[in-house]
């Protein structure tokens, strides 16, 4: 019996429309959601469980998809945040012509899931929304963005780097480790906000006396359009949002080619940060096996790791991860998180319904 | 003609009471404003002017005080700062028994004026308070503290680390230079809140085997009452505030004294930041004349500079400044900084009515 919590949201499923234009709904093979949550925005996808004998690369068949706000509780409160997931989750549901009773998992990879208490939190009122059969995954973003580069499984390690980031990573038992993550007070350093904040203060220690001059004084001022760096402190108090912070980065990576050293020696300690969190998460998970030549994933997500005019952060994070662990492998995702997400539970479904099969 | 712009606030001046009281009020000789304008309270003190024919230390004679909140424009915004300035100016001019037609000066050392854009906007609204034969001076609190250690001269540096850090200095043509003061997104690594945001990175580091352990672990969770360093992550995102997490300084010092290395790294990488801050004013305001030799005060003020039960930054700071400059003199006040800016007031107006004695 399914509790109705929010009647509008879910009140399509009483139309006749449903479950007639598409041959997945409400079949015994079923569908399968996918979630990719985080503080920018939330997408969901949805995808079909029996039409898949094999993994689904490169062209999967994705029912449906919908996109909405922020789901972080960290960033817009609990209330929101459920709001927006349970939205998202219908509206992609309807677009596929399903009903819940039609849904055999769901993954959802959730920024601001940092703890136990966080996960079962969700995973309770999932418990409300869905059927008692289907099967409910909470993790954080870090775990969809991972399994969209392993094209479901759990294994390896993911570095993402945007505006925040975070080294996420699983061995084959289930144990999972993390590095970084912990925003920028907790010294998120090769994150586009650490990057971009890095090179604001070498503006304001240019100017004060305490550091030496750089190219990025005038790039700096000319993209925000300030006359002096004093007008830095003003800018930075109006809102200190970490994206409109963080948008700095091409300027940074800019100055670095054309070769100023402090932009070039802040973007060397964020590859030296970045393949830091990386190798504490393999150290730990004894990824690369007892010798640390063992191979293993490493998948490369986010902004600040894609390659520019002569920079290539997400090479140099790789160079270096390979001197302690020579056969770390780097994969760029081809698929979004969401669908990552949506794996993770396909394959899981997969195995379970294989043990079934040979009972 | 002085315009009312509130009322309320200046109607005791319509009362009898007023000039009876108080020997000073309404004479001829008159009175001075100082206040001390700070992110957390603000403090305005009301000196007499005429009986003071040499410096008043230590003995001073204080007519009246009030104390108010914060007056940090950028905290509170503008009308809020600038009634609650105009409050605490008319609440000490009561309890002195004065009206403002007895002001002779006013100094208002407030945080938050960081261009020169804030000391107009902030002198035009004085200016429509008080008559016109007062003389109005606005500077950055930091101004005021110097002041504090100099007895009202604008000569020397003044470092002020607390929740925030500044270093500002004045040479004796007037020129002006700061270092820091730009808030924790600019790097004031130095400051209370630099401290210890990088303690609280220091122990999720160790959480997640980017670095070493470290006894601050235990010492940061206790004193949070936190079970894990994981859950730093929702506490640092529930409020961050810059005092409460420069609270935890004591923390630091403690486990530094006990011998903590990581603890004594960022101790020892404040210091240096903050003795940087000091030499760049120097340097740019030639302090220590064209041989680094000449003597000059450095007025140490704020929570992070105290002496603790072995470590005493504020010493360690100046052992750093004397390497450059060997002829820095530390000067620990013994007035208020409301006091300075008055003080710095009284000096002004004395030599101005010295040169029209000699006239």
């Amino acid at each position: 019996m399914i509790k109705y919590r929010n009647g509008d949201i879910w009140g399509f499923e009483n139309g006749d429309h449903v479950g007639c234009s598409s041959s997945y709904s409400d079949s015994e093979s079923g569908v399968i959601l996918g979630v990719d949550g985080g503080t920018t925005s939330t997408i969901c996808v949805c995808i079909p469980f029996s039409s898949l004998h094999s993994l689904p690369d490169p062209s999967l068949p994705i029912l449906a998809r919908a996109v909405a706000g922020c789901s972080n509780h960290n960033s817009v409160g609990e209330t929101a945040a459920r709001d927006t997931l349970e939205q998202v989750m219908a509206e992609t549901l309807l677009n596929s012509g399903s009903k819940r009773s039609a849904v055999r998992a769901v993954c959802l990879g959730v920024s601001g899931v940092n703890h136990p208490t966080d996960q079962e939190r969700i995973l309770k009122w999932l418990r409300d929304i869905f059927p008692s059969h289907v099967k409910l995954y909470v993790h954080n973003d870090a775990v969809a963005a991972l399994a969209s580069g392993t094209l479901g499984k759990l294994h390896g390690c993911v570095l993402i780097a945007g505006t925040g980031c975070i080294a996420c990573g699983f061995a084959e038992d289930g144990q999972e480790a993390r590095a970084a993550g912990a925003g920028p007070v907790l010294g998120d350093w090769g994150s586009g906000y650490g990057i971009a904040a890095q090179a604001l203060t070498a503006v304001i220690r240019a100017y004060d006396g305490r550091g030496p001059q750089t190219l990025l004084t005038n790039s700096v001022l000319q993209s925000l359009s300030l006359s002096s760096p004093d007008e830095l402190i003003g800018w930075t108090y109006a809102d200190p949002s970490w994206a409109r912070i963080a948008a700095l980065v091409p300027v940074v990576v800019s100055c670095a080619e054309d070769g100023d050293q402090i932009a070039n020696k802040i973007l060397e300690d964020a590859v030296q940060e970045l393949a830091l969190s990386v190798k504490a998460v393999v150290r730990r998970l004894c990824l690369g096996g007892v010798d640390g030549n063992g191979s293993f994933p490493v998948v490369m997500v986010g902004g600040v790791l894609e390659a520019n005019r002569k920079w290539d952060i997400g090479k140099e994070v790789i160079d270096c991860i390979q001197k302690t662990y020579p056969k770390a492998c780097p994969v760029k995702p081809k698929v979004e998180p969401a669908v990552g997400a949506a794996l993770f539970a396909w394959n899981l479904l997969k195995k379970e319904t294989e043990v079934n099969c040979h009972r």
